[in-house]
Order: structure tokens, then C-alpha cells, then sequence
């Protein structure tokens, strides 16, 4: 209990500024939530993607305003992983729960490489971008592969 | 077919700059994502809600992070309502597409009225942002009882 209360704390810290328990009135509700940020997330990430692998023309001001709602979307599931949210329609590791700072920390990485995403945007050098994109999609990639049931 | 994609490129305009064909690779990718930004902004209004009625203590930096959301939110569904976005897992009507001018009006009614709720909440005055969050719920309550099945 105390580990998972100063998780949920900590998770919050980093996103809203209200413990995490405030937020949801069921688990499934805080379960739905996180994965809806996380598709919004995907969905806006994968058109950054399309421009950085050359499916699509890149246009620099498209791409800052993918990123923009990308790094929006970045800080909210964190406070969605609290306690009783390991059930249901969820394909979350248990790992989450049993390894708290080593889940924020992969968190942590991920907000911080779409941040790098988001300046590569704005700066219009595709080149740039490519490189924070494939930064970003490896911290994707690694949480994934850690606190995410094939 | 014309009037469809009318209304995809006026939707697209009032979101991002990109037509909404060119989005999701199929349409249940459209409906999980517009049902995804929904519910992402259903959850942050309901925090605003709860400060506007009282059940927990008004925090104005906290509304107004809510609010934010909530704003961000509210530009991205209109795109994934795309032609062939009317089947699947959606309550979607198909009052959406026959009236694409009610919907894209209703749409920006919504849009207009969270922009006053964030001014509201970063107003730190309660008693604005009841009224504020009041007209913004009428305009959701409006749009889901013309527009989406119960």
C-alpha cells in the first residue's frame, strides 16, 4: 500500500497536481482514461512518424502541431496507474506495480524525448526531427516492451 | 460523396491542417480515436465539474490545467468523422452525415464554450467558471442528444 500510494503521489507530481486516487471513481474508468490518452498519443505520434519515414511529405507546421498534442497527451496516464488498476481490460505488467521507479523513469524518458520531438517540429529541419523521432519511438518501444503484455 | 467530403475538410479545417482521409489508415482507427480524444475530455471537464458543484474545493490552477485539456481536446474528434466512420463500435447517428452543418456547427459551439471555461478557470473566480462550465455542458448534452445514439 505504501509503495503504491507513493507511486500514485509521485505519478501525480509529474502530471496534475491532485493525488491520483481524486481522479477516477472506478478502476475502469482510470484504466479507459489511460489508454484513450495513450491512443490519442499514438495517433498524433504515427503522422510525425509518416512525415520522419517519408510516407508523407514533411510540413513543419503540421508536425509542431502533432507534437504539440503529443506532449499534451504525454503527461496524463501516469496518474491513471494507481492503485487497483492492474485488472480489466488492460494489458498493463504487473511489473508497473512491483517496479514503480523504474515505470515513472521510463515515463519520465518518454515526456522528455517528445519535448526534443515537438522543438525538432518547430525548428522545420526534417533532419533533426528523424533523429527525435526515433529517439522518442525507442522510449515507446522500451515501456512497452518492459510494462506491456504482447 | 461531395457532401462527405465537404464536411471532412471543413472538420479538418476547424482541427489540424490536414484533410481527415489522409489520417487513419481504417475507419475503426477514426472511431477509437475520436472516441479516445472524447473521453480524455469527458474525464478532465468532469474535474472542472467538480469544483463547479461544489464536491471538491476550487483550485484555480487546477481547473485551469483541466481546462487546457479540455481545450485541446475539443479540436481533435471532427476529423475521424470521415466517410465510412458511420459503422463499427460507435453510438455515432447518422444525423452526422446528413447534417454535416448542424454537426460542424454544434462542434463549434462546443469549442467556443470550453475556450470560456479555461478563460473562467484562469480567471480564479468560482462563480464565473459555474457559469462558464454550465454553457459548456449544455453544448455536450446538446450534441450527444442530437447526434449520438443512447
Amino acid at each position: 500500500m505504501k509503495i503504491v500510494l507513493s507511486f500514485a503521489l509521485a505519478a501525480a507530481a509529474i502530471t496534475l497536481s491532485t493525488p491520483a486516487a481524486a481522479q477516477f471513481a472506478k478502476p475502469e474508468d482510470a484504466v479507459k482514461y489511460r489508454k484513450s490518452a495513450l491512443t490519442v498519443m499514438g495517433a498524433h505520434f504515427g503522422r510525425i512518424g509518416a512525415m520522419a519515414t517519408g510516407k508523407v511529405p514533411f510540413d513543419a507546421k503540421l508536425a509542431a502541431e502533432n507534437a504539440d498534442v503529443v506532449v499534451a497527451m504525454s503527461k496524463l496516464p501516469w496518474s491513471a496507474f494507481g492503485e487497483g488498476t492492474d485488472k480489466g481490460d488492460t494489458r498493463a505488467k504487473p511489473d508497473i506495480w512491483k517496479e514503480p521507479a523504474k515505470f515513472k523513469d521510463a515515463a519520465d524518458k518518454m515526456q522528455a524525448e517528445v519535448i526534443k520531438v515537438a522543438a525538432a517540429a518547430k525548428s522545420g529541419n526534417l533532419e533533426t526531427l528523424k533523429t527525435a523521432f526515433g529517439a522518442a519511438g525507442g522510449t515507446c518501444k522500451g515501456c512497452h516492451d518492459s510494462f506491456r503484455k504482447d
